[in-house]
């Protein structure tokens, strides 16, 4: 598929070169991943990529910045609306957490790897949106139990664990196999819902 | 500190080299590191390390195995000792599976990128060892389920979970920080219970 490239286009460009580069870190692994394959895998030069990044760290940071912004952007605001019931935002909560990492695999699954190269500064800032997120799942469980709704012995280690536990899933979640994401999202609806002491849809 | 090398002691040398490639690894990476550094950690020449490894591959792979090994011959008896209640193995799994996470940290935290590098026969022998656990706590779950103590969903999918949650503890705890392990064990242990429908310890 033939792409445009005018000057005014740079951010798109940026966005195309991401979304190649996590295609081929995911296939070829970080090491092994070259600008080079990079270029020819897009379709443009080694300095058009230059151009946008200055290096394969920075495109790897920005392959993880990229996909942590648009998480929360997906997941705070429903996290957040306190005009919500905490059952329902929970809920919701499970569900685009499965769904968005699942969707965006290539950008995740190597993340651990990722981490490694990293330079300090970009791993504070993944790490604080990885707090925002974090944070927001915490007060979302501290509102329920101030109202009644659920209850937690820590609600720190209560988030790690849920949070550990969503995380997991794209490891093992394989669509050719005999669950479907549907059926992962159902179940671990109620799994979640059991570990902050919320009812759940009683489907045992 | 001396190390003894004499030739009946094979094994003991080549217990040695995974101990000190596992930290080497850990804290080097295992892209960075060489069998040169190694033989440096170690005090031995790279013929002795290549006397007992074919190369740095293969000694990635024994240091998981061996991990994976001591930790299900560590647990599996405790999950199957069918003599015992549900709960209280239950119980000591999570404690278990937490506390040998902890003491072992360098052989596990970069297992994903040591995936990566595994040959697929390496692979399926890394997988078959995490089947066998995962399998026993599964079975383990559905015994609590016939007893009538239990009650889950999918006793595949709340084994993933819990096994996910557990796995992501030592990505995070952190022995300066305001928990001690034991305080994490015992958070997790009634997180565990509530997934699959037992009563918790009550200190709510």
């Amino acid at each position: 598929m033939a792409r445009k490239r005018s000057l005014d286009e740079g951010p798109v460009i940026a966005g195309q070169i991401l979304d190649d580069a996590a295609r081929l870190f995911y296939n070829k692994g970080y090491d092994q991943a070259s600008i080079r394959d990079l270029a020819s895998l897009s379709g443009m030069s080694p300095s058009t990529i230059y151009h946008h990044f200055r290096n394969k760290q920075e495109i790897a940071f920005q392959v993880i910045r990229r996909f942590m912004v648009n998480f929360n952007e997906a997941l705070l605001p429903v996290v957040r609306d306190s005009s919500r019931p905490v059952l329902d935002r929970l809920d919701d909560t499970v569900r685009l957490h499965l769904e968005i990492s699942d969707q965006r695999l290539p950008e995740l699954l190597r993340m651990q790897s990722f981490r490694d190269i990293l330079a300090d500064d970009q791993e504070r800032e993944i790490a604080r949106l990885a707090r925002d997120y974090h944070d927001g799942v915490k007060d979302l469980i501290r509102q329920g139990c101030a109202r009644g709704e659920l209850t937690v012995s820590d609600a720190t280690l209560v988030t790690m664990g849920i949070l550990d536990m969503l995380n997991g899933v794209r490891a093992w979640f394989d669509h050719a196999g005999k669950l479907s994401l549907a059926e992962v999202v159902r179940a671990y609806t109620d799994i979640v819902r059991r570990t902050v002491g919320a009812p759940t849809s009683g489907a045992e």
